[in-house]
Formats: structure tokens, sequence, C-alpha cells
């Protein structure tokens, strides 16, 4: 099922895309779906960022491939970090690349939206608190990020946080094929089978730190074959199994 | 004026303190104050924390004292970090000591509400976009910001941002007295005299990175003297000229 928020008529709804048509749906779809009887056109709509986190979390290296590339060892933890929710846009909006940044970066990843509240739960049972998967781009100002040590500001700025188009439910995190193309062209291409730390792992640990809430999104790290993005670049996240993620740099 | 938010009778209220007696105010304060003809005994309530923000920015190094103390350089730019909203409580609210943390360490800060949206301003303009001030604890498990080298986990813990007991809107941010207490027992003393970046400075930097939104928290940096907390001490951040925020570690 694929669950997506959308501008139609200057209204934003919450859906189930199906074909070529969105069923709405009464509130948030965080926990039961209740469908309403309206139906409308995908062509019609805009679609919006799938969910509306009080808190976006992730996680640093997680791919093996990517840690060879960087020459680091495979780390005993997870290290974690936050973007503030004002990073986020949906599919098809605009990553602004801010002034005075030096280079801008993509980073493909797949990201967890949480159902209902997590504290302190196990990975065992990570699953029942997950809606579902979606695509994000962790976008990040490189020359901040080594200029400050800390990753916050370069990875902060409004717009850094693209994901979508939709939550997908019906989706088996532990081989998926997760790409990234600008203009087109394949930059990044790996398979969560690389992961160091499984996206139920990532859940519980991140869960014995802080309570995860409703629509809260947590994100799995990217794979090897970061690089620079220009003004003007399409860049597309694309994970088999969710979808395409595309937005265009302005 | 002293902003407050309380429980009284099961019911979540904001309000205006005054000698001892809080005059309830329609909606939430960010913006215009509309009082209601409403009265309670202020020992007869319960304070929360005085805002609901959607995101925490705290500046760290921003002390010359605290600077000469770690023997570091004064930073010409501030190295921003995030808490999420789910660390916040407020005064004589519990902190919770995490199992397996090794150190604990108090932070008393002076922190900042965003009084309306903030979107790339000017340090001349940021007393506009000022609700007020009030005291920060930035509670950090100090083992795990060495052994992460990113901050987040260290200091995103639930409870780990006690703030309150009020925000002051009638402050003077320049030349405040700032202390912390454990047990009574004074641990740091300093003033804003000894900031490296004015709290205009901060949220005008802040303002270029992020857009602000009523309620955020911009919290100023720790002076020289941070130290451990164990289990049941009693630990108090005093501002002169807004009050005392006090907690207990359980």
């Amino acid at each position: 099922m694929k669950i997506v928020r959308l501008l139609y008529k200057k209204e934003e709804l919450w859906g189930i895309l199906k074909n070529n048509h969105i069923n709405t749906v009464r509130n948030h779809p965080y926990q039961r779906i209740r469908l309403t009887s309206k139906q409308i056109l995908f062509k019609k709509v805009k679609l919006l960022a799938p969910t509306i986190p009080t808190k976006i979390i992730l996680a640093g290296l997680n791919y093996k491939d990517h840690a060879r590339e960087l020459k680091m060892k495979i780390p005993k933890e997870p290290v974690i970090f936050l973007k503030p929710p004002t990073t986020i846009v949906g599919h098809n909006e605009a990553i602004v690349y801010p002034e005075g940044v030096k280079r801008l970066d993509y980073e493909a990843e797949l990201a967890v939206v949480i159902k209902k509240r997590a504290r302190n739960i196990s990975a065992r049972n990570a699953k029942k608190y997950i809606l579902g998967y979606t695509c994000l781009n962790d976008v990040t100002a490189r020359d901040l990020q080594k200029k400050d040590g800390q990753w916050t500001r370069a990875k902060s700025f409004d717009t850094f946080c693209p994901i979508g188009p939709w939550v997908e439910t019906d989706f088996n995190p532990e081989k998926a094929n997760i790409k990234l193309y600008v203009n087109g062209k394949l930059k990044q291409d790996s398979c969560t089978s690389n992961f160091i730390f499984s996206v139920d792992y990532l859940v519980s640990f991140i869960s014995k730190v802080m309570t995860l809430l409703p629509g809260d999104v947590i994100s799995s790290g990217t794979p090897a074959g970061v690089g620079p993005l220009k003004k003007h670049n399409i860049v597309e996240v694309e994970i088999k199994g969710i979808g395409r993620l595309r937005n265009k740099i302005i």
C-alpha cells in the first residue's frame, strides 16, 4: 500500500495511491487507515512529503561499501544525528542551493516512518512500530560539515531533506536495490544487504535514547558513491519496491 | 512579563504570572497575548515547560571563560547542534539518568524562545523575533559525547532538556549573571558579558540556515565549570532577571 500526502484544490489531504487513483483517508494515516468515499485522479494532485515528523534521525556510516570507500573501520554502534523538520520537502519540490556553500552533496537513503509511540523497544519488535518505507536524500553542505566538525549546520538548511514520493507499507528492507541519479546518470548503486545495522536494529537503538512518535523519520545511511550537485541538476533517489524521488536544485 | 505553561485540574493552560496569581491566556502566547478573566493561585498549579518548540538549536562553545577552561581557541563562527523536542521537561520535573551512561553532566544556559517565523534575519532585527528568555540545562552524557564524536546521542535522551520556570519577556541578555547549583552548592558562576556571540547574532546566524518557528528554542552555550551529576542530585540553573530552574536526577 502506498500512503501519499497531497495538495488538491488548495486542500492538504492524505490518501492511498492505487493505479492512477488516490483514495483519500480521514485524518492522518499513522494508525488506522479509514478511507473516505473520495477518489482523485493521481495526475491532478501535487504530492507533498508523505509524513509530518516531529523529528528526523539519521544514521551515519551504515553501508559496508561506503565504509570501504572511506577507508573507515566498520563501527560497533551507529552514530546518529538530527535534521530539523524544516528541512523536509516532497517529490518534485526544489532543493535550494544555499548562498556561500561551496560543495553540496547528495546522499541516497532508505528511510522508515514510525507508526506509533516507541520507547525502548527491541529489534525483534521493531516492525510493529514501522508504518512503512520511503526514499530520502540527505542533502549535505560538505564544506560546512568538514569545517564545523559537528554535522548539524551542514545538514539543516531548509529543503535539505527531500522524502517520498510516498510511504510504501509492503516492502522488505533487507535486500532492496538503492540507486541515485544526477541528470539521469547513475551515481550510487547499492543494496541494503550491505547494511552494517539493519533498519530494525536502528529503530530499536534510537528508541533506547529518545521516544519515537507517529510520523517520525529514521534514515538508514547512504551507500558508496556520494558526490556533488550543481544548480539546475535533477537528482533522483530510486529504491526498488518503493519508487523514485525526484528533486531539482535551484 | 512572565509567560507560564501550566497544568491545573488536568487542563494544560498558558498564563501570565504576576505576584502569586496566574492570569490565563487564550491559545498560545507566541504572538498576541489575550488574557481571559480566569485567575489561578500560583501555588495550586504544576508548571510545565514554558514553550512547545518544533526544534531546539544550541550553540557550542560560546563563553570566553569556558574556552579558556578548555584551552580552546575563540571560534570564528558558532558551532550548532540540535536536541529533539522529546528531551524537554519543565521546572521540578525529573531528569532520568539513562542506564549504561557513565558520566552525566549539567550545562547551565540562557535560552531564547522565538516569537514569530524568522528566515534570514539580521542581528539588528533579531529582537523583534524573540518572545523572551528562559533557563535551560543542556544535560549531556559526556562519555557518549566523546565516544560518538557527533554530539546528538549524548544530548538527546528523553528529559535531557529542562527549561523554565517561565519565559521572561523583560530581560537584558547582555549582562546577566548565570549560576548553576548541585544540591545547593555553586558549580557554575558567570555572566553573559562573557559571550563570544550575542544572542541576537546567534538568532540571525541560525535563521540563515533554517526557518525558525514560533516557540522554537535557541540556547546560547554554557560557561566554565561543567561537571557531573549523580542520581538523586538536585540541579538548579539560576539566571538573574529570569528565575531559578530546579530539577532532580532520578
